[in-house]
């Protein structure tokens, strides 16, 4: 093998085909393929920009020792080659390929390094178990697809960046060892050595430094974020995840919603050739939450949820009138198409909608010139016509009919929704459908603390006219929050700030928080607060997620180089592992055994 | 206060002087001060863009009740203001002030929030201790010199992006949640829930990532990433610092080392207006030590160490004769000037050298047509004459020796070296003088664990040359590696790094590792290797110091929006500090007391 680089790469593999036949290039790369053609030696050599023909063929000058040496290659060898560019004979053309009109006929070779046969092939399609490719994690990114989607993601920061410095935001980089903050999801804790017993906490977010920013003057912030949050790991989460965190002074909602849309617009025309129409409509959540029983809906698709309560009040089906009594809801959505549903796939919807807490679904197969119902006996046929027709259901359709408690029916009969979309090819999947939820509630009641939390975080404005309601009926204030959602996902989200001491004094009242326990808290942000804090307000986009939607991809996994897996742990290195005792001491902890060995006196 | 935004900002005050006289601007900010002239009101309007004289008038227009509110501003209360931008009158021009010959007379006023009376001014140039400023940080940001720096920063970033993207690197992120890494400095770590006992580490650098994204593929990579060290914090160290990674594959070293250097002088071009000379001189290792006495040399001045042992040679000086006799050196350091130093003077000098474990310095004052000399009546004229001429010692001077270990000297005199130049005025500060620091040793032996030690890392390439040295002198073995020096501080450093196994593998033979440690502590990265792996090398910047730098500051923490102390405290908002018993319990850690109350047996 060559001791360093002996042949100086000229040119990547894509240029071959914009130099003028004839042309020498040094070329360097991995072997994709190699194959020997009655002594005439063909490898397709790869680099970051693509595939290209190499001919190692004595006839076409290639010298002996070229060719000897040519004939050891094997998969994933690294090489570095001197040829010349050559149009290839017109029937041996590769349309499959960007350079597929060219080869290069090699002068010298370097064998820059061998390879083992690697554990899957490089390309894409393969159908590995996901933890072989984790595991391999620098053989799966050499993948054309896995290229492709660091690439974009690197296009979507520049564009990002690129967006944002033009408007006048500064990039500044804010405290990954910071403190423990209480109102959020569990943090992970790093032990402080220096002060024994004490511990830095990683950021769930730069909320309190992005605001402390605008407090300093620097009125329009941005940063793209590293943000960690111990929670349980779903099939699609990541404990540690990158943020484009956004804050600015001065502007009001309405001209920040318009500035993030135009950038988020602008994102996908540049990085994907996706034409976005702005303004993004708007939907308070309320309403959200009563069509598409969900404060993320996908748009692609209507298919509402219809509010039926009054074409069923008053008659003698129990179950639904033990609903209505107890102020419950009853709502309706149509399976375009489904009439024919048989009763085991009518159970199967049933079963779908168990975990959300609605124990059943009551069908209405809508017919040419009548209706089959389970509670046609009970509703009468008058009744249901009016409920397909509230639920705008054609003949040939199934209407499916919720009753219980609104909290229980409007997520279920969503997830329905969501469910039937995808299962009945009702959703383009070429679209883009952006929408703003706004309006949230800024709090909720928690039964089980017995108080009232922060719907958003605690630092969210309410909208001007219901602060008087923070004293007097809190679950009926708005936030000025919003949420950016597209295609189901909530992709970005964020709210207009309190600035004023006394309204956030207001919320940490309303909180159920004693002055000293806010103080506590957040006393510096609360001191902060009386020197001088412009209005301002800010949002949090989820760039993995982004990466996802724009790639086209199924797996926050596959869009993040070194991602974890749902149990936390990197299978390329390792992480995490068991330390040595002395670092341990060093930081005064110990481990805890999880069943002690001898009781306690 | 109003509520909400009512006057909408349409211009920064830095606009101001860049439209037409009669123009009305809505203007947001602070009030950095505020006078009242018999009746006239005039306020000082500070946004990100620097300072505007407000009028609030009567005679000129302004509104009853606008006076009334103009009358209750304060400093640092935050407003927006609806006027007319018109030309000063001649003699009330301000010329200090980059608005200084226009002043916005007020029409209307908003006061968006009050403000307590700051702790300390916010200008530049207060005399406060800097705990004060840092526990007030979203104040001390306020002030001009640190809105300077951010902005520096933020241009700084976005020209090395933009410079890297345009040589096609791509940005991928690297985790902060990885392994523990053997052979460095102390890790952070974080304790994992998921798997109790087990940990994170914080990365102290993304090396082990980026080399296997080489094997990935990715060719070019760069990333400005946070690394962590948990060293004992001197002054001017930060827990956490934020790099300029980069690795490339298929670039010799010298290719690459021009790069970076075109890179670096296209910084300081693009954003400090500092033209710097391209190519950057180098100087080996070596020779930088014996020149300078370090391998970070100020090159801003001069004044060599000279070695002098052979103007000593048998003589009957004891001193120099034992050095001498057990291998050690004898170099000599001018002080310009300095002849007339009384013993005083030099004892300072003498002290200045004694950490560093030299135990004297011989002084000769060159004099006119003679020298004087302690150590004169061992050497004679004419041996002083030789190390006189030898050091470039010219009449007024004083010359200075130091004779003991290499190891000892060289440091000493090159730490003394940098006294001089400071103390003397050597120094010209307008200079910007880079040079490239190579051929650094490999290995060093470290005494205390009896074995061979890496001195940058164990992936570090040999030099091809001196690979087979690596069996039988380690110590001889020169590095493919490469610091980046300005002015006396290392800006930058790397290295060509090993990319096959065999070679790694004798890397860690040399290093004292069985194949098994070797396998235990690396093994993901001898696997990667052994699947196609380019040869590669990179580098990291320091950009926390080159920002300082740049600014021209005098320490990292005015360069970092939120630094912390050297006890690695954020004051601001408390960091480390004491978390719930239930979130340990959870992690299954628990923090062992300092003295155990009750002796174990």
């Amino acid at each position: 093998m060559t001791q360093g680089i002996r042949l100086r790469r000229t040119h990547m593999v894509a240029d071959t085909i914009r130099v003028p036949g004839g042309t020498e290039v040094v070329l360097a790369g991995w072997v994709q393929r190699r194959r020997d053609l009655g002594g005439i030696i063909f490898v397709d050599l790869r680099d970051r920009t693509g595939l290209v023909q190499l001919v190692f063929d004595r006839e076409r000058g290639t010298p002996a020792a070229v060719m000897e040496a040519a004939d050891h290659l094997r998969n994933e060898y690294v090489v570095a080659v001197r040829g010349e560019v050559v149009a290839r004979a017109p029937h041996t053309v590769n349309p499959k390929i960007a350079t597929g009109e060219i080869e290069v006929v090699v002068a010298d070779l370097d064998v820059l390094n061998a390879a083992k046969h690697p554990p899957f092939p490089i390309e894409d399609g393969i159908d590995v178990e996901e933890p072989v490719r984790l595991r391999y994690r620098y053989l799966d990114l050499r993948r054309p697809q896995m290229q492709q989607m660091l690439r974009l993601r690197h296009q979507a920061y520049r564009f990002l960046r690129r967006f944002l410095d033009d408007h006048g935001f500064l990039e500044v980089e804010t405290p990954i060892l910071t403190k423990s903050t209480p109102e959020g999801a569990r943090d992970y804790l790093v032990p402080s050595r220096l002060q024994p017993g004490s511990f830095y906490a990683l950021p769930q977010s730069p909320q309190l430094f992005k605001q402390l920013l605008m407090v300093a003057g620097v009125e329009r912030y941005y940063q793209i974020a590293r943000c960690f949050r111990d929670e349980d790991l779903r099939a699609d989460r990541q404990p540690e995840f990158t943020q484009l965190d956004i804050e600015q002074s001065f502007m009001d909602m309405d001209e920040f919603l318009h500035l993030m849309e135009e950038m988020v617009a602008g994102l996908f025309r540049e990085v994907a050739g996706i034409e976005v129409a702005t303004p993004f409509p708007r939907l308070p959540y309320r309403e959200a939450m009563e069509r598409y029983g969900s404060d993320k809906p996908d748009l692609r698709f209507e298919l509402p949820l219809a509010d039926v309560a009054d074409a069923v009040r008053g008659t003698e089906f129990r179950v639904f009138q033990d609903v209505l009594a107890r102020g419950g809801v009853i709502k309706a959505l149509v399976a375009p198409g489904c009439a024919g549903y048989s009763r085991k796939q009518i159970d199967e919807l049933i079963q779908f909608v168990a975990p959300f807490g609605l124990k059943g679904l009551a069908p209405v197969a809508v017919e040419e010139g009548g209706f089959r119902s389970p509670v046609a006996k009970f509703l009468g046929d008058e009744r249901l016509r009016a409920i397909a027709e509230r639920a705008g259901a054609q003949p040939g359709d199934l209407v499916l009919i919720g009753a219980a408690d609104r909290q229980v029916v409007l997520p279920a009969l969503g997830a329905l929704r969501n469910k039937l979309g995808h299962d009945l090819g009702l959703i383009d999947t070429s679209q883009f459908r952006f929408v703003w939820i706004t309006d949230f509630p800024l709090l909720s009641y928690d039964e089980e603390e017995g108080r009232w939390v922060a719907e958003h975080h605690p630092f969210t404005m309410p909208r001007w006219e219901d602060v008087p309601l923070l004293d007097t009926d809190p679950g009926a204030v708005r936030a000025q929050a919003y949420d950016m959602v597209l295609n189901g996902y909530e992709i970005g989200g964020g709210s207009m700030r309190i600035y004023r001491r006394d309204i956030q004094e207001k919320m940490f009242t309303a909180l159920g928080f004693s002055r000293e326990e806010a103080y506590d808290k957040f006393g510096f942000l609360l001191d902060a607060f009386e020197y001088g804090t412009p209005p301002h307000g800010g949002i949090a986009f989820g760039l993995d997620r982004i990466i996802m939607i724009l790639g086209g991809g199924q797996s926050l996994r596959d869009c993040i180089a070194f991602p974890k897996t749902s149990s936390g742990a990197d299978l390329m290195v390792g992480a995490p592992s068991p330390v040595n005792r002395e670092q341990l001491d060093i930081l005064r902890i110990q481990v805890r055994q999880p069943e002690p060995t001898a009781p306690k006196a």
